[in-house]
């Protein structure tokens, strides 16, 4: 009935016995205070995660993207991955252009939007790689470089020859596995290795057999799993799948997908990729050519019909989708497959970065809730990151955020929305409660344009925000401009669809949080109110010289959103910091000038009221302590209106 | 009505304006994880606790006891701490005496009992420590042991010289103040020190104002505050104060009270101390010096009358006493002077050590509830202790339990008693579970004894316990054998006087608790009990061989006491963790042996029957992480029950 343990206790063996246990991985980290697996996603590899799905049977997908060719198009394909992630993709690859300087700092490489992706998105990403016409020290350095940026997936490809009269050469790069066993010399087992298989075989190789064999010598050189070229019928991928088992390849092999999307594009594609489209697809195709929804459902049908192929079969656990960085046509097939699941729970309540060094990270401080890819930004240079409590932060080194330019940075919105949105020009404070509200209401403003987004939050209004939009229309009207909020929660189930998040089974919990901008006189009228609310209501008030007000005891962070879980210590997420609020004062104010002042000219009206307001507003939080009673925030806002009347 | 804040956020100047702020303390350590400072008291020298306490003109008070002579007595002397601790003292001292070997690691010695108030009783403690006729290595060797052992403050004092024929050693140790000198000279701050007054002035001094100057030297040489000789009117203390005033003594000067508790006490101290009883004084004592009682009733009206002069004069902050390791006489004047203070209120749900490197500890494991001081010693060895969370320890590395007869985790209770409370003879495992439910009902035993301790507990029941008391009183007379137990508790104010603890104005929470031994028949149907409340109910089960069986995800702690409070992230101050728990699981085992089975003679039925239990029943946890419902647990143990009939 019972396993035998020594009471010395190791960690790995004490579980188990009667089924009746969970949890399958023992920790490997034996210091006291290592960070509870909260997230398996967050601490596994690749290969580890493929390895559980196809285990659970839980069936998944992943989505190529190549390399935008402008920057707007970068700032576009990063709201393309926050979109196309939420489905939950097991991973994402970007594709590497040689000619295009892919492992450069430009926002255009590469490199650059892979670090995007794992960085500022929390995609799990493999960056793809070519290693022909290279030497040895470039290729060493961009490895060096996707190591250092937190990216643990390469993709080891030969890349295409530049000019015709490629020959090989002696020690040189020449096939994709010289590049997968360079990985494996250099790196040891840093990186997940995924190599390139051909259903139909390499274009360029002897034979079918002989490319087999060039696979498999790939996988004995290193690599974790395969993903193959497009191909159209799911007949190809099975037996290339059998064939390639047969000689002993064993490793996942993944097929990839392409869903035919216009007439254009498949026949580029098939052209470079020197693959024959079958007659049955042509003569579907060439009749409706100039039709292109036409084409786009075909290419739905057939991707479908043909995914539900592999699937089936029982070989195929997970499937690749090359999108063409498009949306529509693969976010519908993985719709129609049951593969698209926006999963509303969420491992925390704000969304986590994929960059190694940060898998332990489980707190932050609240103010950057609407801007985490600014706060990943600012604090890319710390070593660690907190784990479990925040702690005094006194010296937290919070880089500056002076480049609101960079493109993962940047608001979605051109400038000319933006100016339909914010007024094409200001009257007065007035004009600026006006927009505040309209944002809150969904109302159309006065030139009948909906506000969706503001300086301190590019994405309409969050659904756990919803539950305080009649409070909050109230107060902005009147000139308490907020700008971040959350109600008081006392016990609401982790799954709850709008406050959960965590493991199932658990409680979570929120002090309601209003943070907001106000003039001088309404702070003096608020500082005299929460005499009144004192140790029921911590208040950090501060204006952009660094005019600090509060009652924070000590300096300490105020947890505001915590969860108790069944068998886990408990999780805080995200707290109220004193010492960072002031790193975020310099951000939110600075917002007022480099989002929205500069849509004016210098020296206009309109420009001078945001100046007006930058100079001498408040910015204000209050977190009210009392989570089990009624949230009291908007009672003192109520009172310092009553108390300036 | 600001204060002016540089954004680069210097941590103590961001607070306080308007008279609303609260926290006078910055915060010094400044790493991103240090502890909240939940209790200033376990982080605040001791001078520094003074100064707090004169500021806020909250009177505190202070007790001198001196080293026992056996080690019975200091088992008794610690049981004395712990009860006279409970009345709240700034700080107890222990008394240094060169002939009783007083820096031996003797259970008696002066170092070992201050080590144990320190460390076991968790209390403020000052060594005293005298100077003359020894060698400068062997001061410093004691000092070094006192840092070693986690003591913080010495009061420094010649002692008295060996012999008649004392003189002056040229560079030797000849006055206190030559100690004061050495210790700050080779110890720097580290120590606060204490140094001596005596308000008649020293008996050996040339006169009262060459004894003033003396003390100036001791203060000018690095002494933080003075305790006075004791003395029989409060004038003396006043014009003493006074004087030491006027010749520029600035530090706290603390009254040394003696209430007199016997006519024989009384003479032999002011043999020793050359003092003369006031004529009033003999007047009233000389005619009831048979009379005992009397005696110490005037002794305390004495005390409290002169304690209320003193206090009244606005001078006095603290008042010291000469307990002569008695309790009631002081306990009685304190009780009436209203210092007292039995603070229902605790700032952690279990006791704390005062040793400085257990400032942050703010985290155990449960098992040790009942047995705080195991706890201290069996992870004394300790560097460092969990700050906010326990974290996965899979090497904690506790310290094995050999020495039970430490004098400071010995039962209190003689084996007689023990024998009557746990039985003279054992008949069978149901006189072993007559015994478990007599202590939980404490009603007496068939033999008309009440069990007031268990080898798992050497108190009796907690009053938390009590809530649950009926049910315990079912289950223990079935044989499951309780030892450690707690109620869920959803949300109840921190200051709520039986499960509250922590700062005023928070919440506190706890997960239902339940720890017991069981039969392996009993065991084996709990297990199918057990699959029905997967995920809801943690388990933990242990026989004494370490067979294990638990659900505990990933050996992750499950946080089962913690507490919400205004502006302060999250504590978590108790927890079920697995790996500690095989840690407890020796312990707990060996207690049977240990504590109960060798009261009976080897090979004796009574011995066999423990021995018996101890090799085959299983130590069970369970944890019902459904707090805010009504705790399972009970029908958990039902339903086993009900299922083996």
């Amino acid at each position: 009935m019972v396993n035998e343990n020594q009471h010395t206790c190791s960690a790995s063996s004490s579980s188990k016995s009667d089924g009746s246990s969970s949890g399958s991985e023992s920790s490997k980290d034996s210091s006291r205070c290592s960070t509870p697996v909260l997230d398996a996603d967050r601490h596994e590899r690749l290969r580890e995660k493929m390895r559980r799905r196809q285990d659970s049977g839980d069936k998944w997908f992943s989505l190529e993207f190549f390399p935008p060719r402008t920057a707007n198009a970068a700032v576009n394909l990063i709201s393309r991955f926050d979109r196309m992630g939420a489905g939950g993709p097991l991973f994402i690859d970007v594709t590497w252009h040689p000619a295009g300087d892919p492992g450069s700092d430009k926002e255009t490489s590469s490199m650059i939007i892979a670090n995007t992706a794992v960085n500022y998105c929390g995609l799990e990403t493999i960056l793809h790689m070519t290693c022909c016409n290279q030497t040895k020290d470039e290729i060493t350095g961009h490895l060096q470089k996707a190591k250092r940026l937190g990216l643990k997936n390469i993709m080891a490809l030969r890349g295409d020859p530049i000019g015709e009269e490629w020959e090989e050469e002696v020690d040189g790069f020449n096939y994709a596995v010289d590049l997968v066993k360079h990985i494996r010399n250099e790196f040891d087992d840093y990186f997940d290795i995924c190599v390139a298989g051909y259903p139909k075989g390499h274009p360029e190789a002897q034979s079918y057999e002989a490319d087999l064999r060039h696979l498999k010598e790939k996988v004995l050189a290193g690599a974790d799993f395969i993903i193959t070229q497009l191909f159209f019928r799911s007949e190809t991928f099975l037996k290339f799948m059998k064939d390639c088992q047969a000689i002993g390849i064993t490793c996942p092999i993944i097929p990839g997908i392409f869903p035919i999307q216009g007439y254009h594009s498949l026949r580029q594609l098939v052209k470079l990729s020197k693959l024959e489209v079958p007659q049955e697809i042509k003569d579907v195709i060439e009749p409706i050519k100039d039709n292109d929804a036409a084409i786009r459902n075909y290419g739905v049908e057939l991707a479908v019909s043909m995914c539900r192929e592999l699937l089936d079969s029982g070989m195929v656990h997970g499937v690749h989708f090359y999108t063409l960085n498009r949306e529509v046509a693969t976010t519908e097939v993985l719709k129609r497959l049951g593969l698209w699941k926006e999963d509303p729970r969420r491992p925390l309540p704000w969304a986590v970065s994929a960059h190694p060094k940060r898998r332990v990270e489980d707190v932050r401080p609240i103010f950057w809730a609407s801007r985490p890819k600014s706060y990943i930004y600012r604090t890319q240079e710390w070593d660690d990151f907190p784990n479990g409590r925040w702690g005094n932060s006194s010296s937290p080194a919070f880089g500056e955020l002076k480049d609101y330019y960079l493109f993962y940075l940047k608001s979605k919105s051109p400038r000319e929305e933006l100016l339909k949105m914010w007024g094409e020009e200001l009257t007065g404070e007035e004009s600026v409660f006006e927009v505040f509200t309209c944002y809150i209401t969904r109302e159309p403003n006065k030139n009948g344009h909906k506000v969706t987004c503001m300086p301190w939050n590019d994405d309409p209004l969050a659904t756990e925000t919803n539950l305080l939009k009649e409070q909050l229309e109230k107060v902005n009207r009147r000139g308490i401009l907020t700008i971040n909020s959350q109600p008081n929660i006392n016990g609401k189930p982790s799954t709850d669809p709008i406050v959960g998040w965590g493991p199932s089974g658990g409680y979570v919990f929120q002090k309601a949080y209003l943070e907001f901008f106000a003039s001088s006189e309404i702070v003096t009228a608020l500082l005299k109110v929460l005499k009144k609310y004192e140790l029921r209501v911590n208040y950090h008030i501060v204006n952009v010289k660094g005019q600090n007000i509060t009652n924070a005891p000590d300096l300490q962070p105020n947890a505001v959103t915590w969860g108790i879980f069944p068998g886990r210590e408990i999780i805080q997420p995200t707290v109220v910091d004193p010492v960072s609020f002031l790193f975020w004062k310099d951000e939110a104010f600075a917002l007022w000038i480099e989002q929205w002042g500069k849509l004016y000219e210098e020296e206009s009206p309109s420009r001078m009221i945001i100046q007006y307001i930058h100079d001498n507003y408040y910015l204000v939080n209050l977190v009210d302590n009392d989570f089990p009673l009624e949230n009291c925030l908007w009672q003192v806002v109520d009172d310092t209106f009553e108390l300036l009347n």
